[in-house]
């Protein structure tokens, strides 16, 4: 946010701007439920999308109970400046007085902000579902989503993108508690770190407890291959998430009218082109260049090059609005190799997770948050988050002259606070649900499929066998 | 509607914002494809197709030619104010006319005016398909999707969206053919009646009269389960519908710029994201305890979740933009549990109807537009339509004091003239179909498959197999 | 583009309206890759959708690297008016300069310009895929993809939509090389030249040279049905794209504030939904009748309906501003029928083209672009594109009096330079790639499926089987 034109109708506009970009961010969630349906085998379809139907189900729940209130209900004082604490919000509970003045009504309608927030915490939410699926029981997932929804996730972002936040770029009091100067917080602008090293880093938590799915992983420590049924419908889930992603990453500036507003939401719209295209190139030529020199055959993999480009969007939504399109390039393109390298990671971990969903999130927003510790370039911070409340110049990325590293101390300081937090709250949660028995189905129902066990029967019925006989054989 | 800004930038910027809604509707009609071809048998995967694609095409020229005209074709007196009469339009067949002065173009570009309200027209259509599916003769439908879009639907919506129509909220004469004050009609908001219920009850209609689907009942009243063959596709469905909702409800404020519009906007999409996401989780347990008791095993079932969000996504269309969130929760709430019930009551009936059309759109439309009576707000009904002509306050839901009964009591008369003016003209539409022999294929043809017989072939050709017999089988 | 308001917040309203437009195109990308999955045979699954996400990828490099550039990179004279050469451009490679002022940068922000224009050439390479499908090889790909959007597809653009371009209707210098006056450039609003013509003539010259699948055609010169494996995913990639096409098409306005623009811009919603809407049923009733005539049996055919709907999109494509409602109806009429024959056409000069890409795109774009020279109106050119330099209304469609046929000779003499470029350039870039032993796969790699050869099995592991096993049968 710049300068903002108030007055009505450029509320107006800006209001509609960020809806649509909350419709687009929500329908990612429609490409989380392809690709994970794509990934997972026939016989457990129904049960991740049930999975991921809860998701967007408790999250707006948790989100309109406690969520988004702790993540953006701050107090303002008599003077309308936000007063609230660095930690936490504490009001909007259910949404109550959300329609009366708050800080942030004078850009844009506050429910509508509420939608967008609200889309970006089932975001988070969903990325989980992959790392435990085809094991996972129905009420496990629905507590662990309503959990996150209202309280793991609005914390971290409360720390970043509330103006009270401890690391927020909107803090007017000094940030990190005292440590950095005002206008020197994390740079999250969508959220590679508040959304998908959350998610990510509770996958790895859940993933871990859960265990690996049975017959995964042999005896002597090597892994079987437990494709995905449908891998036409996991390209439609990377290119459905890949367009909503125009909504997550342009969306973040939050408002369109004023300033250079408009701008900043261009250089989203650039980055978040580019950085995709280069992991997408780049993960399938690793995985081309791996295959060729351990198996004397170069594999184009689909998998791997879809997961890769998602690898690209992860990693750029940091610093979509504050990177030139050249560093767009290199932060996607790294992140497409680390895609390839994390996943191999994960399997020599014993990590069972079918989704990818550490390697494309947890790695990927932690080198997205990082990087913009290098290449977030000072015209462009200004450009998106205008000047620090002293009208001086924030600080900026190390590569450029001038950029001396304050930037990427915040950033570090910043990605460590989201895995001691999230690890910190989610291994204990995932614990408590194991030893109550309510993680994960038995081994009889996991064997049968939990479509069949719990589910009602094949998302398939007659598996595409009774045309055949139709067509294909006498009427 | 609440007040409008005029003058060229505002109508560039309620234009794009309708035509941005209108495209999210039309999107609709791919979610309306999807759930319809996961839930049929496999061997009339092509059929439904071809059906909802007539539906885009036969709703267009039937809307071009008739339908708009019917329904927003007012003529205006000399002072510019609108003077058509209460029952049907008269003017602007084949859009003529259109693009000079009418009385909406102060606020928005009427042609775009006509691409929303046809996206409307298709999703109205569209809702009949699913109840007739694997047996429904494609002449009989495109005749019917023709009819419904150029006559049936359009005078629905001129009673109640049209300014002159005699129970619209934007009459400046009195209402309900002089029964009630004025700007007292009934709130059917973006038409949980004027679609849905249309929809829903034309729906009940044609698989009433075109009779169930071979072998789908017992000698002794027992039903066989016909599962659809993809359950993967109808989540995709059920998750584009989702996402096309937030252009039916918020769009249909029509205007974006000034007074409370965007934020009678703002209001739209909370209540369209926490009504789905109650029914969902009502309608998986109403499902799961249902199954309990009666099974001794608790389903958690994705069809049944899917078509539940459906249903409250149906029953907050008619009150969206006039119920405070809380209320929402509640709407939704029951239409989950309410359509589980419905569903069941089709079977009962030996309505045979493979989509749960009548249940999901008939029922929980019916529900929408009486909930309304009971929840909508004072200040919210002012914020989305302003005060009446008289600059008096409207009435109001009789969940709250001073709510008298007036509204309950339009939405009740409503609903019964939806219900009348549908059954009246669809039951002798179907009869007319059925013994001129147009209506259904024969009993050879459906038990061969209706893509066989008449779609050119199995819509998987091949059936997936000529891939295994390569990768799995020698080359 | 008419008249401009200028100033900040109408940048910003142009700006988002742009960009919304743009992601609608890219979507189109998602859509093309499910039309594509479902034309091909299920063991080329993969295969195909590595081609397309390749496009998307290596159309972003070209298109940043170079093809921005030679397509709008026009310099400017001291006093900002364009002052390039009418062949192409020459600055902005790689985006250098395009932060700064620009002659476009009065009505949108440059960086959201780029996304649009690139959106559009990831379409247009995306074409060509589908006539290659199945036999092409993956290194023949990246390098066609990039040679595309970086070379062969900005050129044409230059012509017609720079400022500066030989055939452009913002041509302030006489256009057609000195042959024609000011103003009278060819119209081709949203591309049915530009992009599909120049995807459906590469695609044909690649078709041609690549040769058809093995097995295809007889010696008899008959063909065989290699029918694609899922009408599903077809359906789904039509209805996207015809959701996207509302990007392409109102979006190509540019702007949407001030003037007639936002008219112009709700034509074009009009009109892309009555082309297809027509030509929709106008193939299912040609396929119908033809085949009642040739096998005594009406077909109504799914994938010649989709196809023909998708023919009618390109088809008004270049007129979709400038002709009216009815015309539209025309225009889409003929082109599903002129669909249905030219896919025919291909068939009997044994052009193997999976996904009737050359029928769609090459021929029903020529339609387009000459229809354009028929049918646009004094009326609405002046409303889409304003008065000519000199304020005199430009040449319009010979149908009506006064219409000259200098438009029409104008059109003509477009589609030939598009059809000479695209020829010239492609059938070398082909025959290299094809004497170098890049472009086909070997006869073995294409019997065993290039999914199992080169992408690393089955797109449907386990065949959809394992659940059978588990449901059907036996726990």
């Amino acid at each position: 946010i710049t300068d903002v034109s108030t007055g009505g109708p450029y509320i107006d506009t800006n209001t509609q701007y960020l809806l649509s970009s909350a419709y687009l961010v929500f329908f990612m969630h429609c490409g989380f439920a392809m690709i994970s349906i794509g990934c997972v085998r026939a016989r457990f379809a129904r049960h991740i999308a049930v999975l991921i139907l809860i998701d967007a189900c408790a999250s707006a729940l948790g989100f309109y109970l406690f969520g988004f209130a702790f993540a953006f209900g701050d107090k303002t004082d008599a003077d309308g400046n936000v007063a609230g604490n660095p930690f936490i919000g504490s009001q909007y509970f259910a949404l109550h007085g959300l329609d009366g003045p708050t800080y942030f009504a004078t850009a844009v309608r506050p429910y509508a902000f509420w939608v967008f927030e609200w889309a970006f915490a089932a975001t988070a939410c969903t990325i989980v579902s992959g790392a435990i699926a085809e094991r996972a029981r129905v009420e496990a997932y629905a507590i662990y989503s309503f959990f996150m929804a209202a309280w793991v996730y609005p914390v971290i972002v409360h720390s970043v993108w509330s103006s009270a936040g401890w690391a927020s770029m909107f803090r007017t009091a000094p940030n990190f508690l005292g440590y950095f100067a005002k206008g020197s917080g994390a740079i999250d602008f969508a959220g590679s770190g508040a959304v998908h090293m959350v998610g990510g880093y509770a996958a790895a938590a859940g993933c871990w407890i859960i265990g690996p799915r049975i017959g995964r992983f042999n005896a002597d420590g090597t892994a079987n291959d437990f494709a995905g049924h449908n891998s036409s419908l996991f390209v439609l889930g990377v290119m459905i998430l890949w367009f909503g992603w125009y909504g997550f990453n342009p969306g973040s500036q939050l408002v369109l009218v004023g300033g250079t507003n408009s701008f900043a939401v261009s250089v989203c719209a650039v980055t978040t082109t580019l950085a995709p295209a280069a992991a997408g190139l780049s993960s399938l030529l690793t995985k081309a260049i791996v295959t060729h020199f351990t198996t004397g055959k170069h594999v184009y993999d689909v998998g791997v090059m879809g997961n890769g480009a998602l690898a690209g969007l992860v990693a750029i939504t940091s610093g979509t609005s504050t990177v030139y399109p050249w560093a767009a390039l290199i932060i996607g393109g790294i992140a497409g190799s680390l895609y390839v390298f994390a996943s191999w990671v994960s399997i020599k971990l014993k990590l069972d997770d079918p989704l990818d969903a550490i390697a494309v999130h947890g790695w990927n927003g932690t080198w997205g948050v990082l990087a913009v510790g290098f290449f977030a370039s000072e015209t462009l911070i200004t450009n998106s988050y205008g000047l620090n409340q002293d009208g001086e110049v924030r600080p900026y990325g190390c590569f450029f002259p001038g950029g001396n590293g304050a930037l990427l101390a915040a950033q570090i300081a910043y990605a460590l606070w989201i895995a001691g937090w999230v690890l910190g709250n989610m291994i204990p949660f995932w614990l408590l649900l194991k030893y109550t028995g309510l993680l994960r189905a038995t081994a009889d129902e996991e064997a049968l499929g939990l479509d069949s066990s719990h589910h009602g029967g094949s998302a398939y019925a007659g598996g595409m066998e009774d045309d055949k006989s139709h067509t294909n054989g006498a009427a």
